[in-house]
């Protein structure tokens, strides 16, 4: 049998007020693009027809433009989980326009299932292909596993957003599982990072879809910055930590697989231990592949990447459909629960590296707020990573903002990683192996080590008058840095 | 054949300043207690006669008096690792005398295998009984699991306190796994709280056996106080909260496990889950198992229980071992990377309950500092098991001090676990469920529900004054409540 066909604004025309949405997808890539985008449209007539018009909106991490974007611009998002990188999104959140709730990504589809969200009315999801069984129907996913099998499951209703941008060999990379729920779960029986324990498809019930919206529409990956030298001294500073390691025995000779942040010194680090003599061919077990993770792959100097999602250009995904033959035994998709699970993080034994906005003299890390109160983007997966990892390890710049903020704070203005789940910091400055050590060593090795110059004596003073214990603290000037920022303009004026 | 048998005093006398050790037990209960007493004698002597004499000692949790407690009036412990309550050590840690390492229980034995810590010089078990092998030694440990597995393979040489206090039948309790490491390591394939994967003894390389000392000494375990109302309205609200999301089907009829931290607290909220008629009989898989658990058991309350120790009463610890022919079937003693495990604990869907020393407006919470500085005792094993749990429970009176201490802050100050790890927050004021809020929905939530009728304007005059953002804040006046109260004694002195 064929399922209805219909246009993305006859199916946006189905969704009602307060309803909520369950999205394909993990960052923009893999997103549904085509029903949302009418969505605004039919949000905006209603507002401007004076009435109310909002939905809920559930996804593996950020979408792209044709989602959290035209939505948000259309005020038509009430509620939203988890993390999102839109710029718009950004500023309504920061104004308090929208409910934001940013959540581990390995936690957003089994906190569905145990039913903390409610219902979930509509389940729109971006598939490459179907094959339309009359009971059971077996949709393709594209570029992202994200929390698909769960919303198609858990929806009342299915639209399905036929995308031929996609190769239909994007089937190829998927390994779809979707754990059972306790007391019912099992061990999740991944041992390599290749391994495969799930169907290609997304198996969805045929009664719930209400129709297949056939379109073309490019993924919305975003273009990331190219490194400096700020963001190549920090590549170079990780590969000669890892590889001293490696020397010393605590990393194994074979290497250990990589999660590595999305970004441009995501995109250095990656580079600096490709390039690097001692590093052996290595496995990526990540949340997002870059453009660079499939260069290296097709280089054979990565050989296995697991990942949530390909959040490649165009251009490189194109270079991964012509080169499936290939890449389809060595690139895996998973679901995010899967992608981000503690489990099998801590069982690969993940070497997680990720950036923090700013960190703090005891190994804190702040992921998300810029001076504690705006959000920056989620914390997305860098909680479960690092949580989890064989060695922990979070990057930044040293400064920002042209050297007047200090990256390195005495005490960090909103805090997503403890110093407990923090074993590194890494800056163009330096390295502070934190492993051990307790809160004062931890102290000196990053003010010493990873800390401008500009700000050492400033952080030093606050140490120094800082009340004894074992974390010492002078809470009236814990934020001095960033009083002095908000009021001054710059962090080098703090009176400490 | 037989290991040498020698006194405590011969086997301290082989340890030499510098050493590392690494000792059975967790909590006071299976902790070794004979050669550390000796060994507190010598370090005495030492600095008597000029000399330096330290040791650095790496455990499961806490230990009791006659490790952490004589060895820190002696001046004996240059480092540590990880959690301890030892009302000395607390002191000398807090006046910078000793380096302690406060990490992730479930951490300790791997990050030790990992190669961080460097080598272990002795490891010293309390045993219950002694296969002496002239290859192989099986070592039968006592009230606790703990790093014992780890440290006996690491260290070059072992001691062994045969201490005959404990019945030989505690070895029917304990499943004795240690996984391998990265990339080697399997699934923990445990699938029911009562599942044994393991051995029911620590295997151990005869050759590295020194002694053998043969001793009677009690465990340590600390008294709890009796609940108060205040405590008894908290296990109310706790089991009131979980009957209520059973209704709802939230928590499947048969319930989940329940993990619920020491103290007063805990056996209040296990009592009012026990005597709640609509709560199903349980099962427990924790940490620390106390008297109430046993009581609970005796009685079919709870049905299986894992743990890592049995903190329990030298009473309780006798009829334990009076009623091994039916507890031996239910109680299973783990070590504690696996009573730990993020991998079974999310698997198993554990409720975790545990107690914060302050919690924030955002649902942040401190398990470790008083005001940012002084360690109180450590993270324990609340990481572990508040980020992986099904529902991820923390409960604190609302006040302290008979009032002048709020435990609901604008911010924590200090954090352990971030508002992505915190869904409900319970004091005896009532209940804040956070899951799927914002960060200002939780605001209110908390400051209504849980913090004290006194207190409530004040927080609420903070976040009327807060910057606006996705979180809400005024950097300023952050700690406020904190300052007050070190400056005037009072949080209700708080100009906010």
């Amino acid at each position: 049998m064929a399922y209805t066909r219909m246009t993305a604004a006859d199916a946006a025309a189905l969704i009602k007020n307060g309803d909520t949405l369950g999205m394909s997808g993990f960052t923009p890539a893999g997103s549904a693009k085509a029903v949302t985008r009418e969505l605004a449209a039919i949000a905006t007539a209603e507002h401007e027809a004076g009435r109310e018009f909002k939905v809920n909106i559930f996804t593996g991490a950020s979408t792209g433009e044709s989602t959290d974007g035209v939505l948000t611009e259309a005020h038509a998002i009430k509620y939203r989980a988890p993390y999102t990188t839109n710029p718009s999104f950004r500023k309504s959140v920061n104004k308090g326009e929208i409910s934001y709730n940013d959540i581990h990504l390995s936690q957003m589809a089994q906190e569905l299932r145990y039913g903390f969200y409610g219902d979930i009315d509509w389940a729109i999801l971006e598939v490459c292909d179907i094959e339309e069984g009359a009971d059971t129907c077996k949709a393709y996913l594209t570029s992202a596993g994200g929390i698909s099998p769960t919303v198609a499951r858990m929806a009342k209703h299915v639209i399905l957003e036929l995308n031929t941008f996609h190769s239909k060999d994007a089937k190829f990379m998927h390994d779809v599982y979707e754990p059972l729920d306790p007391p019912m779960r099992q061990p999740i029986p991944i041992i390599n990072v290749g391994d495969r324990i799930g169907k290609p498809y997304v198996e969805i019930d045929a009664k719930k879809i209400v129709g297949v919206v056939e379109c073309n529409l490019p993924d919305e990956a975003r273009a990331f910055k190219d490194s400096d030298p700020i963001t190549d001294q920090i590549g170079h500073n990780v590969a000669e930590f890892l590889v001293n390691d490696m020397k010393r025995g605590i990393i194994p000779s074979t290497f250990l697989p990589l999660q590595s942040g999305v970004g441009s010194t995501a995109n250095a680090i990656l580079g600096a231990l490709g390039k690097h003599k001692e590093v052996p061919d290595f496995n990526v077990y990540t949340e997002v592949m870059q453009d660079s993770v499939v260069e290296m792959m097709l280089e054979g100097r990565v050989k296995d990447a697991s990942s949530c999602s390909l959040t490649v250009s165009n251009e490189c995904l194109k270079q991964v459909y012509d080169n499936m033959n290939y890449l389809k035994d060595h690139i895996t998709l998973r679901p995010s629960e899967i992608s981000n699970s503690p489990e099998v993080i801590r069982r690969l034994g993940v070497i997680a590296i990720n950036t923090a906005i700013e960190v703090d003299i005891y190994g804190n890390a702040n992921s998300t707020h810029i001076s504690g109160t705006k959000m920056m983007n989620g914390i997305g997966g860098s909680g479960d990573f690092e949580r989890n990892a064989y060695i922990s390890i979070f990057t930044c710049p040293s400064t920002a903002k042209g050297g007047l903020i200090s990256s390195i704070v005495p005490m960090v203005s909103h805090q997503d990683h403890s110093e407990h789940d923090v074993n590194v910091i890494v800056t163009e400055q330096g390295v502070a192996d934190l492993r051990g050590k307790s809160p004062i060593e931890r102290a000196h090795l990053i003010i010493e080590n990873c800390a401008h110059p500009d700000y050492r004596p400033i952080l030093r003073a606050y140490l120094e008058h800082a009340q004894m214990g074992q974390t010492r603290h002078n809470l009236g000037k814990a934020f001095a840095m960033h009083i002095a920022l908000a009021e001054k303009g710059d962090m080098h004026l703090t009176e400490m």
